[in-house]
Parts: C-alpha cells; structure tokens; sequence
C-alpha cells in the first residue's frame, strides 16, 4: 500500500505541537489509513530547546519521549541549541510549515515573519496563532496564494472547534451577516463562578487555579483576546478589513455580583459577546461587550470554558457551534484538521509517496 | 463568462422544491458568480399537479408565479396531468435529480423507488426524505457510488443546519464515539410551553396553531421522528448499520407539569434525547428517551423550535450544533448545499457548459 507524506516544519514545540508530535506517535498508521497521508516531522525549533533540521524525518517517539533541556536538540543529529527558526523555515524541506510560536499580539511577530518566508520558500502554512491571523491574514493568504500555497489557520478561534471551516465550507451558499460569539472560556468561566456566588476576586483566582486564567489575566478580562478572535472572524468569514485598533473593546471587570443577581431575577445573563455585523452600506462593524442575554439566547447556556459563535444568516437564520475554546489536544487538531483540508484540496502536491 | 449549468428534477413540488425553485429565480445569478454554477430545471412531477418534461429547460418563474391547480402542469411545454414521476426520474435529462416527495416513513416509498431509479438512470440524487436515507440509505450509496454517482442527503437531519457535513468534513480526522440530540422542534417547543405553565394539551394545541405540529402529532410526541433522525445519524456518522424498530423509542406524552416543575427546582430541565454510542465491542446502541438534563449540558438551552447535535469526539470532546430542524426555505437549501458539495467535488460532471 503506498500513502502520500507530508513533511512539516514545527516552528515553536511549546504544548500544541508537541501535542502534534504526540499525535503523530500514536495516529500516523490510522491515518494513514483512513485519511490517506502520514506526516514526517523534518525540522522543528524551539525558543528554549534550540533546532534539528533533518530531510530524512526525526522520529517523533525522540521529540515527545524525551525532557529537554535548554538547548537540548543540539543533542540530535542535525540538531543545533541555536532556534535558527527563520533558517529551519527556509531550509528544512517540509511541504508545511506548522506555526506556533509565542508571539506578541501587538505586532504579530515573530510569526508573521515566520509566515512570510515559509511562503516565500514554497511551503503551505498552517497556524493557530492568532497575531499573524488577526493583523495579516489577508496579506499572507495573497502571498500564498499567487505562489500555488495555502495559509490555514482553523487553530486561530476555538481551538480545533471547526468554525472556520463550518462557516466556509458546510455554510457555503447560505450568505453570513454578521455573528456573536462567547469567546473567551477564562472570563466565561469567571462569570459562571460569579454567578454562583464569587466574586470577581475569588472567581478570577479559581480561574487562575484551574489553568484557564494566565498570572497576568488582562488579555482575557478586559476582552482584548476575544478582540483578536473577532477581527479573525469578521476579516475570514464577512470580507472585513479591521485591524483590532478599529474595535470597540471592554471586558467583564465592571460586572458585580449586582448585576448577575439583577439579571437572575429577570431570566437573563451576562456573557461577554465579541460580534460583527454587515450593515446595509456594506461596511462591517465589531465590538466586545459584556451583553445581558435573554436565557432562551443560544449563547445564554454556554457554560465554564467552552467557547461559542452563533452565526446570522440569510436561507437559515441563526446556527450556532460550541465546542472547546482552548486545549494543547483540541489544538493540535485544528492543525490537523487544516492538513486533512489542504490533502483534501490536493493542494499539498510536494508530497512524495512512500510505499509501504 | 462560462458557467457550468446543471440540470436538476424535481421529483415532488411540495414546500420544499417549491423553495428550491424560487431560489433559482431569484439567486442563480449569485450562484453564478459566488459558486460557479447555476441550475436548470428540465423535469417535475408531482402527484396532484402533474409533470414536465422539457430538456431545454422550464423557465422557474413559471412554476413559481402560477397557482396550478390539480393536474395544471398539463398546460405547460412538456406537461401532462399525470404524475409520471418515474418516467421523469428516467426520461428527464438531469444531472441530478431532487427527491422531495410525500413519503410513508414506513416503507420510504415512493422516494426509494425514485432514488434508485435515478442512480440507474446514471443521475445523482439529492434528497431531504428521511424515509429512504434511514431505510436504505447504505443500498442507495452503494449503488451510487458503483457507477461514479453520489446520493446526498443533508436535509435529512435538521433541515439545512449542516450537521451530516459538519461531521463528516469539518470533524474529520476526530473520531465521533456518540452523539445527543434535540432532534424534533415540535415535542422541544411543546416542553417549553409546559415549562411556562400549560398542560401537555394546551401546549399541543398552540404547537399546532404555531404550525409546528402537524394534525396527527403522534409521530413528533411519540418520537418516531427523531428515531428516524438517530438512526440516520447512526448509520451516516457511526458505521451502524440499524432500522428504526431496533431503536427503543419513547415520547414525551407521559412528562407531566409536575416532572418539568421538579426539575427546574433541582436546576435541571426535560427534553426528549436522540443518541447514539458506539460500544467498546464496536457495536452501536441508539435509543430515543426525555432526559432530565442538568442545566449546564449544551442541550439544555436549546428553546422553542430550534434542534441541536452534540458529538461527542476523541480529541475535541463535545461539539455542539444548533440551528433550524424544519423549514421550507432552509430545507432548500440543504438541497443546495449538497449540490454545492457535488459541484466542490467535481463529480456532477455530465454538465454542459454555458457561455453567457
């Protein structure tokens, strides 16, 4: 039986694609099976851990099984304890270049440059980091495309939840107008805990506790993470242009547990909402705001972490997906999910067959 | 500018095809230019209006402007008074043809006889009838896929809410293990009802004037139309290969006021559950029951007439979608969905193209 093998960089081995790698250990032969491909891992780097560039394939069971040190794949054949991550980009021979690096959401970098010359080299991206999604997605998918590529990123919202690909491809003919979505689990989380009877103090510290909340919970209280999400989502999905600037944005710290109490008695809810709408003239407006939903709201019942989007649209009317809105696993195979689409497509066409 | 054109029949012009037909008058330009086709109808039949033939076309304005009355299909180019869906099914020359007819979810006929008279006839078929997807849908594939042909049946579940396709392409490559659904919006909206305070036949009497419920609701209070839906599912989405009097099936007739008051006091809330499983010896059980859920399960919100799928999966846990379960104008565009899908394939490829 002969299977196509894709070869794939991993730019960045924190949690997602090491959970990739790990995924590649266990599934390669199921996939290969039921999905008609394999992938082979030729070049990895790492901020912390250094770089290998190896044409031959690293054997995954290495990379997962093994605790590094800082500086440790210079241990590896082909290994290096310098990231040289635009050099693995440009020279590992990968069809795909799979970025996850931790970026600064300011300015997209290092990703975008990451992006930029895997595309330059010939090689299809996939990424889940929501910088170079939010502030360049349209420049890079152009890039790509002019060159034959593709830039994937389903991992950018919702994890491996797939609302890029349900509102593209399954939604396809029914026109989008404009969506709300929960898109933040850690605040959803602090204000279910309030709900119960926290408050914003205690709730944020069992967030922070349970792993959702980051040390510094700026980025998902005061809404500018579920910002990124809705300038990806309204630039993706309805042909906007914003950059996050451009978004009205204020978070949940102003909610009490007044608030909550107040909307109980009236058979509603708080949730913090990043929408974007099409108005008449064409021109799409966004915002994140904390919204007193009804309970009959789809978007009233979602619970703890999990995320959300409700779709409007013209032949349907609303449709809504929930799923995870984070997860190292959930992630991994947003990535996946974007491989199986570029392998689908036929797009991924360096391949080499190898026969079994 | 070429479009590629396929030619379509419409075999029952209930709602559904109807809606279909004036979505062409209306859209086939857009489809055009956004999807790179567009539809001709070149055969009708239905059992009280009659039947068209007409290879080069029925101009849609007509059959959706005109109130025919029985047997007024006679009055057209290639019309006759007699149903003739058979010799349409054969003698048309689609490239797909659209099943939309009355059926007896019993035997599923007439639709399957017009199925697989269609794949013989070397066309696709698209279909939104339950009767055959549940009771021959394997056969009907099979056959199909023998002579290169498809038989596409979205519509089947949950009107136009993508669930089949959510399933088998946006979640693929993430094994779905089970799934939980609210699979009819007549029983959910008539729990509802019974939340606010009416009795089982007050609530009824309203679904029916709301138009939800049909004269004879046995099969929406009873369950039979979800068991249908689950065993749809199964088969589709599970590998199961099961008829709907293998499903233990129960409605929601004997939920009283006093069960609905009960569970909101313990925060729960009843709904009637589709689901299904996959075992650990591979086989799949599937049973139709009303569930008291906790009110932080993802069906729990689900209101009114609206339908949901949960899937539980290997590497995303739960994924939940929710939108329309019925409607004219979204079933039609389940249909077009699934000639979306065909046209995204490349296989409805006995199409002419059209120079404009």
């Amino acid at each position: 039986m002969t299977a196509t093998t894709y070869s794939i960089s991993l730019i960045g081995f924190g949690g997602v694609n090491r959970a990739l790698a790990e995924l590649i250990v266990t599934r390669n032969d199921v996939w290969q099976r039921e999905l008609g491909f394999r992938l082979m891992i030729v070049g990895v780097s790492d901020l912390t851990l250094g770089s290998i560039i190896a044409p031959g394939g690293i054997d995954p069971r290495v990379l997962t099984r093994s605790r590094f040190e800082p500086g440790g794949f210079a241990a590896l054949s082909g290994g290096s304890a310098d990231p040289r991550s635009l050099i693995v980009v440009r020279n590992a021979p990968a069809d795909i270049v799979v970025e996850a690096t931790f970026t600064d959401a300011q300015t997209g970098e290092p990703a975008i440059s990451h992006c930029r010359a895997a595309v330059a080299a010939g090689r299809h991206v996939v990424t889940n980091n929501k910088g170079p999604v939010a502030l360049a997605a349209r420049a890079l998918t152009e890039q790509a495309n002019r060159l034959g590529l593709r830039f994937e990123c389903e991992g950018s919202v919702m994890s491996g939840t797939p609302v890029l690909r349900l509102a593209r491809e399954a939604l396809a003919g029914s026109q989008i107008t404009g969506f709300k979505g929960v898109l933040n689990g850690t605040s959803n989380f602090i204000l279910g805990r309030m709900e119960a009877g926290l408050n914003f103090a205690a709730a944020l510290h069992e967030a922070q506790a349970a792993g959702y909340a980051e040390a510094d919970p700026t980025a998902d209280v005061e809404g500018h993470d579920v910002r990124l999400k809705v300038v990806i989502l309204a630039n993706e999905l309805l042909g906007a242009d914003l950059l996050p600037a451009q978004v009205e944005c204020s978070g949940i710290t102003a909610i009490t547990p007044a608030h909550l109490a107040e909307a109980a008695a009236q058979g509603r809810r708080w949730k913090l909402i990043g929408s974007a709408m099409r108005q008449a003239d064409g021109q799409v407006t966004a915002q994140v705001q904390a919204k007193c939903l009804p309970l009959s709201h789809p978007l009233a019942g979602i619970s703890g972490a999990v995320n959300a989007v409700t779709f409007a649209t013209d032949l349907l009317g609303d449709v809504t997906i929930s799923g995870p809105g984070a997860g190292r696993v959930e992630t991994a195979y947003a990535i996946l999910s974007d491989i199986i689409a570029l392998h689908r497509d036929g797009v991924a066409a360096k391949c080499c067959e190898a026969a079994e």
